[in-house]
């Protein structure tokens, strides 16, 4: 029998569990499935802890999720096309939904796809080697006993034998951290986005953030929501020129920092109590065997990877979404299928030439995108290609690319209130109503609070 | 030629890098030694970094140490016996120096020895087998780059063999970190005392801390000093006891936490605004097969180490300093001794039975003990033995063991005011003069100030 090792049960390892189930109601012969997964519940990213730095086992924390978030894209533009917002909920909800929403909804399909029993938890994989003779993996896996509150934890190492390796560990772990002079002597926290948990902390503090991306975007508005006095942004290349309400601004590149000041490659300075690193992360896969590791930077198209998946160096290993991301659940359920499809044989792949090429012919396509709208539709374009390979369900893919368009031109209009805006669902039609409260003005973030009427 | 790795270059691997080079020096074959430094630069623990979390490439940071840190024992405890205060500063300084003092102290001796050139620094070890058959130890490092600022670095991985391994890891790295309910909704900070940095981060707020050992008692005086409202400390077993300035008080263990307002198990709660966890580290060796790690508490005489640094289990490997510590750096040269000797045959080893005799023995007198004078006499005790087995330069041990009882003492009648007190050396008989600013007075922490005259 065929055996298969996904790592990690995020949405991504979550996606591929139930692909395989899928099959397996089909009637088809799936092999084994094993999903391992280092924290305690599922979820990944989505499964809040407020744990930072190490985790009870002494590993680096998996999670980079922090309380008070909302969704920054519409709900509609990741949905499930075989499983849809309305089935879980019941009925119609706001696009914007908030942290724990959408960990009930990756939850909700899991189990209706009865998927846990897949699944060993607190179970970290350490090693993965490939032996070229058998044409198999060899995982070392380390799993814990249930820790004692104060105490160290009991710890078995194993090794287990695979046919196939799917790689689902995501690349919002483990932060790039710069340094700049003065960082050793900054009286007050530095912290990457990775630790921020909770907002609150900073009330009443000065920020200052590093980053022109999502992160520095989001944590920036939520800092000053829940009380920041100020917070000032600092870009590298350009700024992000939202409409930033009062108290938030966007500064030229950092030089360094004396004391509490943060001097400004512009010549400018500000005096500062905290400093928030929101500089990215890196793929990172210390459990591969070196020869086995995606090594890339993080944009739309990865190489290496025939159709975004396949580790083309050997077939045998898979990886789901390695992308950078305007597609997510939606795109990791159309790459499970693919994945799925081609360790099950169902999807024949082509020689070695034949898929170096089409690789190629993505990044070409990919080196003459120049604009954010472009970004959009090249994704839209590869995750047409995927759905094109498997029997997952269509959904409407031209709309979510039209939302995508649209949710920027909002934020664009105005960044705190683009998330009080409605969007047609791609698979039911059903239109999101307006949330009962505005983002900007809703300061609790429970499912209970987002689901009550009025 | 024998071949010897080094794993750490804090202030264990140091004196064990000076040790060898100081047989070397006598004209004796000391085979090659190799050091695997993981940070950029040697100290351990007293190579102050302001990350918190993971390290530029991922991996945990080794670093508890903060800034404004204190020695909390006198510095004449922990002299080396071959490079004294005295020679190092050029004359007599106060007893109880800040951290930048006993950094210089420590890379004043490596110089002089010039130990550096053995050391591969930005080198992790991640993997240490042992060949049976072969009788060498393989393992594997991984080295890195000079980093790009925002960028990952390129990371090499290769294999060597060796004869003798020696860790020197230390074991106050990997934090245990306990949760109660509520923390997953408090609306402030948690951390770990492993990632305490700058106590300037918590002037205003009112701090909890949990624990009742060393982390406990001297984060909860320094942010006070540093202006922390209010800080509360929580024990589980009995409170410490001390006289606490205004402003620091102990109650009995949390029982949990809701909202900012934290419950005792005596039923009284307080508001807070930040949690600090000072519940003690794991000895963690993640990087050595399974059969290879020790496994203890933090204690006095961790088991199946003969003369507290031989595995008795396999003598090719050593451990150096993983007793938990009156001791420092005095124990861990005449360890580094002690080991040099056996790796080099100097120092005959018992047949397996009398090591196994002989760690009993100690665990049994360890076993008897039953006060802190007790537990200074027995690590006094400890140390005399090794003394005995090597040409480490003897020191004034019954002057130290007096030392620390004095300053237990000392302790107890002013938490605040024992480390204005004064010691004579116990290698040289020079007595620290009194500091120009009492310490709860002195919040510049720098080796300027504190070498200053009046």
């Amino acid at each position: 029998m065929s055996r298969i090792a996904v790592i990690g049960a995020g949405p991504c390892g979550l996606a591929q569990l139930h692909a395989f189930e899928q099959a397996r109601q089909d009637g088809i012969d799936v092999g084994e499935v094993v999903c391992f997964e280092k924290q305690s519940d599922w979820g990944g990213l989505w499964n809040y802890t407020w744990r930072t730095g190490v985790d009870a086992h002494g590993d680096p924390v998996h999670g980079s999720m922090y309380r008070y978030l909302w969704s920054n894209g519409p709900k509609e533009c990741l949905e499930f096309s075989d499983y849809t917002f309305d089935e879980h909920f019941g009925g119609p909800i706001p696009s914007f939904p908030p942290r724990e929403v959408l960990f009930d909804y990756i939850a909700g399909r899991a189990k209706k796809s009865n998927v846990r029993q897949f699944i060993r938890f607190d179970t970290a994989v350490r090693e993965v080697t490939f032996d070229d003779a058998a044409q198999t993996f060899t995982l070392t896996v380390e799993s814990w006993e249930a820790a004692e509150s104060w105490e160290g934890t009991e710890t078995t190492l194993s090794t287990e034998v695979f046919d196939h390796v799917i790689v689902a560990t995501g690349h919002f772990s483990t932060p790039n951290v710069p340094e700049y002079p003065g960082f050793a002597t900054f009286p007050g926290r530095i912290l990457h986005s990775h630790d921020f948990r909770d907002a609150v902390e900073f009330a009443g503090k000065n920020l200052l953030i590093l980053g022109s991306s999502y992160s520095a975007e989001d944590i920036a508005l939520q800092s000053r929501k829940y009380g920041a006095a100020s917070v000032t942004i600092c870009y590298r290349n350009a700024p992000m020129g939202f409409g930033w309400p009062d108290g938030i601004s966007e500064v030229p590149a950092l030089s360094h920092v004396e004391g509490r000041t943060a001097h400004f490659c512009d010549g400018t300075s500000r005096d500062v109590d905290a400093i928030i690193l929101c500089t990215g992360y890196q793929h990172n896969f210390p459990f591969l065997d070196p020869e086995l590791r995606l090594v890339t930077p993080n944009n739309l198209y990865p190489g290496g990877l025939y159709k975004g998946v396949v580790w083309t160096a050997n077939p045998k290993l898979l990886y789901l979404g390695m992308q950078d991301q305007f597609y997510t659940f939606n795109m990791f359920d159309a790459q499970a299928f693919v994945a799925r499809d081609v360790v099950l044989g169902r999807l024949a792949l082509p020689d070695a030439d034949a898929m170096a090429a089409d690789v190629d012919a993505w990044l070409a396509k990919y080196a003459a995108v120049d604009s954010v709208e472009g970004q959009i539709d090249f994704q839209t374009d590869y995750v047409r290609d995927l759905m094109a390979l498997t029997d997952y369900p269509d959904f409407d893919l031209d709309l979510v690319r039209q939302h995508f368009v649209t949710w920027e031109h909002d934020k664009d209009e105005s960044i705190t209130g683009y998330r009080d805006k409605s969007f047609a669902s791609p698979c039911t039609g059903t239109v999101g109503p307006t949330p009962h409260t505005t983002w900007w003005d809703e300061l609790d973030d429970s499912l209970a609070r987002f689901l009550r009427r009025g």
